[in-house]
């Protein structure tokens, strides 16, 4: 389920230019690894990755389908044939089916003409097999009740529907996607009360809004749908029977009625051409201003017993197999150290763009490194290359997978390396911030294939473009990294792809990396036109991004396989938590601030004056005021991270001095070192996301939090939970700092 | 042409609470002020002022018509029937109305089905005698060519468009309203090389972006559209044959082949209806971001030469007249001090909003200020109130008048108080800043219709509320004057009504006040829907506001002509001009830092690398670098202004105790004071416009720029004016400042 980059800010990152070549690959000669890179790359071909796409996009996909068996054991066999040992390592995971569903306003117009079959589109026209649009993990239920229009269904939304004295109790909330994850939307509106939820793509977001509509452009149509899961992940992803262990035949499972994470209510996403309909008999006081999208009309919010809907969802229940392909390359020298590569080859109906763009990428590197190893090379760690299944439906294949191997992950992963859907455009990547200088050295080593520069310097331009345009829209002029020279940062990880159970759960080092920004995908994502035809036309012609994903991932792949020692940068995780820090500080005054103007303003009644008396709003609702945050802990722990990061960093440049056996200290020192970071008890209302530093965020879902800890207690005013958590939160960063201590000793010889 | 509240926030000011009752009636015993004031208020009646708008919005009363002439007539004998002495003055003036509008996609469906008459709007069925939709001063001409679509049709469209390689010389320019005056789209079509330009109301200004459309809600519906004048206003006002002095019968006419403010090229208004039919057949590159309305598909920019138009305007030029009511009630004490009133009552079709609302309350006020006449009381100064003709073409009536009688008003006019049309909502005021004061202590005694505090009260509210929500859009918090107590500031005044000879030309100073914000009538603007049925549903229903009204301007206008000696409050004015320098200044500071950003970005062709080559935009064109403008001569007139308004108002505490000779002293010497602030030459391109402190933008047009000699300057990067400037304005401040010493010397017994 790829973050698509025009929704999910937080995690798009840039990269370098003009630093070492070879950055972070210590102790071995850089002309070692250029000569294993340029191998990589005569490996590698669009052409051979089209064809993939081609094929494996042929037919429905989804988890359980006919072909989606039939791409595991593609993929398998491929893997085999490169000369790698793979297996496919099946889960039984809860996987629902849709049944029935149904969707009337009652009296009214018929509903449901969603996505046609266009001859534009080879594939619309094939629909045998592929499952109506539906979001996996909604209850099933028959309800009929009028309907309110929440706009994105988040926190925002319902506080100022009160104030307009609206309410979704017993009624079905319309919400509009975007502003936060899908599952969030259906989870909000039955704590509020609603018997059933809608999920609609208004265009703003990804129809004529940021593209022409399909086939004209690459844009949603006004019959197009969005599939999803839309079950709790910011609880936990994976099986929702199975929390925190593998799902496997024979493991103890949650009853399905009372699992946490499955929703309590019925829920449907809808086209746009839909919604309309809705809208045109919806009623109810007129919208606000951010509710409005990009329909045709003066948006209402409904509630005003103006019309009824019926809506009915009835899914077929039964555990379905999660088929992960697993292929291993084991290590020559350091077999017991893993470097994990992984990309989900399950899409919701054909799953061109997502996932199946990244997953021809991944193939291709392991061809390429398989036919390397034919010839006779040998990486020093163990590779292992992982095509997820059923990640659509919560990340499934990825997460019992890390779960149920979790102690061997804990003790031999160096690093996972994610990749989903890919297309045309910039290079992003997120993750843990002590790889960000390897990511950096990448990047300024793989060509753009549109321009010619490299990924990294085309990255730093479009930070530059980025900035300025901002400014453009009123923000006042400061220097960015990117004009600056020096690395520029990689983003944070939320959730939304496989690193979550590695990065959050295990404390595995993760990344995540891809292209975009000039695709169209947005307009296909998660519907029957996320098709070979459109991705070839709209998203990636002739998968040159492809290759370039390949290269980039390869490089990445290689250079921590073959380094001699880990190629890690401290001070770049110590000044990244520096700066979240300082936002969260930041956060807690602002937040004050406005507190105490908010109690003027209820005070003095200023919304009983000024709001229309035609079309009024409440006083805004009284807040606990945020108090002053003692910080202590964590500007001492933060200084320490810093001050140990620095004489680490420093004295890694010794590194290639040590012999072998100072080498396999110093990587058993590092081996594990982020597993610091972890929070035995993990976070607030949610003890499987155990990182001090990412998560996805309670109310956003995909997009990162990160000190989460801190500072989600700080937005949701629980002011004790963040000094708590920032007594926590330090005790994990001196941890870090005590274990860089330890490593640097390796270094000097102590 | 009243300014919409919704298009130039500029204009929009608050008012007052809790000072001092009647603030500014030096010398005159409160108890006396309010008897008065309570007589107004008697005579203020809402149902009548509802009769008089349905009477005179009943048939089309644009400039020449027969109704217009009627209504004329009927204010002219309404006031002579309350005891004033009234005649029509009347002027010659050029005002072109269409003989021939025609509009048409070659080969492709007809357009043109502008509003249509509807059960819900009695006058939309009586057109006779109405004028097609055209705009005023544009062309005679007759072109068929390929459009292209410039968004705003601004400076910044044009930089943008000129990037993507688009050009629309030799083609027909198609802009939407909002951005800036209507009048510059024409203006800088012609300048870029059009043949033509259509203007047309995108449904997010006016349209169901705003309010649903008409009858559902007031907004504007998609056969809609706005008229309006298109001449170069920024150059001058008034009769574009004499600019600066009164049009006359016999007096010197320009050319008007060659008049500079008329346009050159053929120009129509169409609706949202016509021009999404352009819109489907436009071709060409997808717009950019900043182009895109609420039309329900991607935009285009079109200049591909997918379509042709042929735009045919033809025109009757003769000069028609403009017959200007005015009507005089003889000061008893100081009859050759003038406080002058007024309103235009011409309309574009029925007017009913724009401008009779406002035309109806100032009728009121006459009729209360002449039935206390009547029972014999006598205003100190003389009283004169204008209903201004030929206000919608270039603010004909008011500037001829103004210009006709310049030399008397300079030596006469303590104050002119305009107003226009008006609606349900917030108290807005602007103007000149030494009468701020007095307009805050009147806005704290009347009441708000709808809520019962004071209309100063709930602006007060209105501004937190705004605060707020911008914060939550982005800002970071900060007081506003409304937290704070004191006065609250009222804004600057631009252009859009019949107050800039006054207050820019002859530097008699001006108010312009209004009730607005919670009305819909930027739906009807400017359209044949501007009528009596809309304006009671959606914009002010029982004309409550109205009342309000002419309550606050009647109680302005005694306190202006009552007052023993004037009320003037300079520190008010010297502080604003501080902050108005300060703006200046860090606008000069920041965009010297963009000028070195975009510097930075064009030597690393940032836009060659990261616009999208599939869709490029060209790098930045190269700008003059803003270099360090000393402002040292500002900072100490701007000093210098402050220690002498500082002591004069304070030794005003004192003005009651001078005798009546000193009275006249001290009125003599603040009689013309702000005359002080006028530049002799005027300001660079345009000599009309003399004011140091105020002027409509010359790319905002209605919009005001405040220290327009210097701001301007610095923005379009005249740094050498921007250094001549600051000098000239400096010295009008010095002299304003010496002035007031003078006046000072008058208090102190000198």
């Amino acid at each position: 389920m790829r973050i698509l980059a025009r929704t999910v800010s937080g995690v798009v990152a840039g990269l370098l230019a003009g630093a070492a070549p070879l950055a972070g690959v210590a102790a071995k000669p850089a002309a070692e690894i250029r000569a294993l890179e340029a191998r990589l790359d005569a490996g590698i071909s669009a052409e051979l990755q089209d064809a993939w796409l081609k094929r494996m996009a042929s037919a429905p996909n989804h988890v359980g389908s006919k072909h989606n068996r039939e791409n595991a054991e593609f993929i398998r066999d491929q893997f085999r044939s490169w000369g790698w040992e793979a297996e496919i390592e099946t889960f039984d995971v809860l996987y629902p089916t849709p049944l029935e569903t149904r969707l009337e306003i009652v009296g009214g117009p018929k509903l449901g003409g969603q996505e046609p079959g266009i001859p534009e589109d080879a594939t619309s026209n094939r629909l045998k097999d592929a499952l109506p649009p539906y979001v996996a993990f909604g209850a099933d239920g028959d309800v009929t009740a009028d309907v309110v229009y929440v706009n994105y269904g988040l926190p925002a939304d319902y506080e100022l529907l009160a104030r307009m004295g609206i309410s979704v109790k017993g009624k079905i909330a319309l919400a509009r996607y975007g502003g936060g994850w899908r599952g969030l939307k259906p989870k909000l509106a039955q704590e509020q009360g609603a018997v059933g939820a809608l999920i609609y793509s208004d265009p703003e977001q990804d129809g004529f809004g940021a593209a022409p509509p399909y086939p004209e452009g690459g844009g949603r149509p006004s019959t197009g749908v969005q599939r999803g899961s839309v079950a709790d992940m910011t609880l936990y992803p994976g099986d929702p029977l199975t929390p925190g262990y593998g799902a496997v035949k024979g493991a103890k499972r949650l009853d399905r009625e009372t699992a946490p994470a499955i929703m309590k209510i019925p829920v449907l996403p809808i086209s746009y051409g839909d919604a309309e309909k809705i809208f045109a008999r919806i009623g109810g006081r007129l919208a606000p201003a951010s509710f409005t999208g990009r329909l045709p009309f003066a948006y209402r919010v409904g509630g005003a017993e103006a019309l009824k809907l019926r809506l009915k969802v009835k899914s077929e229940w039964s555990l379905k197999p999660a088929d992960n392909v697993i292929a291993r390359l084991p290590g020559a020298t350091r077999p017991n150290e893993w470097v994990v590569r992984g990309n989900h080859f399950d899409g919701w109906v054909f799953g061109a763009a997502d996932p199946l763009s990244g997953m021809v990428a991944m193939m291709n590197e392991g061809k390429a490194l398989g036919e390397m190893a034919k010839a006779g090379w040998r990486p020093d760690r163990t590779i292992i290359y992982a095509a997820w299944d059923a990640e659509e439906p919560l990340l499934l294949g990825s997460t019992e997978w890390a779960e149920h191997h979790g102690d061997e992950l804990r003790r031999k992963a160096v690093l996972y390396l994610n990749t989903d859907g890919n297309g045309r455009g910039f290079f992003r990547a997120a993750g843990s911030h002590e790889w960000q200088r390897l990511v950096n050295g990448v990047a300024n080593d793989v060509r753009d294939p549109q321009t010619g520069v490299s990924i990294g310097e085309r990255a730093r331009a479009k930070v530059r473009l980025d900035d300025w345009e901002g400014q453009n829209r009123g923000g006042a002029p400061a220097l960015v990294a990117a004009e600056m020279g020096g690395d520029l940062p990689i983003g944070a990880l939320g959730s939304g792809s496989d690193y979550s159970a590695f990065l959050q759960h295990l404390g595995v080092p993760s990344l995540n990396i891809g292209f975009g920004g000039e695709n169209q995908s947005a307009g296909s994502y998660h519907s029957i036109y996320d098709s070979y035809d459109h991705f070839v036309r709209f998203d990636d012609p002739g998968l040159a991004y492809g290759a370039a994903l390949s290269k980039t991932a390869g490089r990445i792949v290689l250079r921590a396989a073959e380094a001699e020692v880990l190629p890690l940068r401290f001070t770049d995780l110590a000044a990244t938590v520096k700066g979240y820090l300082a936002e969260v500080k930041a956060l807690a005054t602002t937040q004050a601030s406005k507190d105490a103007k908010r109690a003027g303003m209820i005070g003095a009644g200023v919304y009983a004056l000024a709001s229309d008396p035609m079309d009024p709003l409440g006083e805004l609702p009284a807040v606990a005021r945020t108090p002053k945050l003692d910080m202590g802990a964590m500007d001492a722990a933060v200084a320490k991270l810093e001050a140990s990061a620095a004489a680490f960093d420093k004295a890694m440049a010794g590194a290639d001095k040590l012999d072998a056996a100072g080498k396999d200290r110093l990587n058993a020192a590092l081996l594990g070192i982020d597993q610091a970071l972890l929070l035995a008890e993990g976070l607030p209302f949610r003890p499987w996301y155990r990182h001090a530093l990412y998560a996805p965020g309670r109310f956003t879902g995909y997009g990162a939090k990160t000190l989460p800890g801190i500072r989600e207690a700080v937005e949701e005013r629980r002011f004790d939970d963040a000094l708590a958590y920032a007594a926590k939160t330090a005790a994990a960063l001196e941890a870090l700092a005590g274990r860089l201590d330890v490593a640097r000793g390796v270094l000097e010889g102590r």
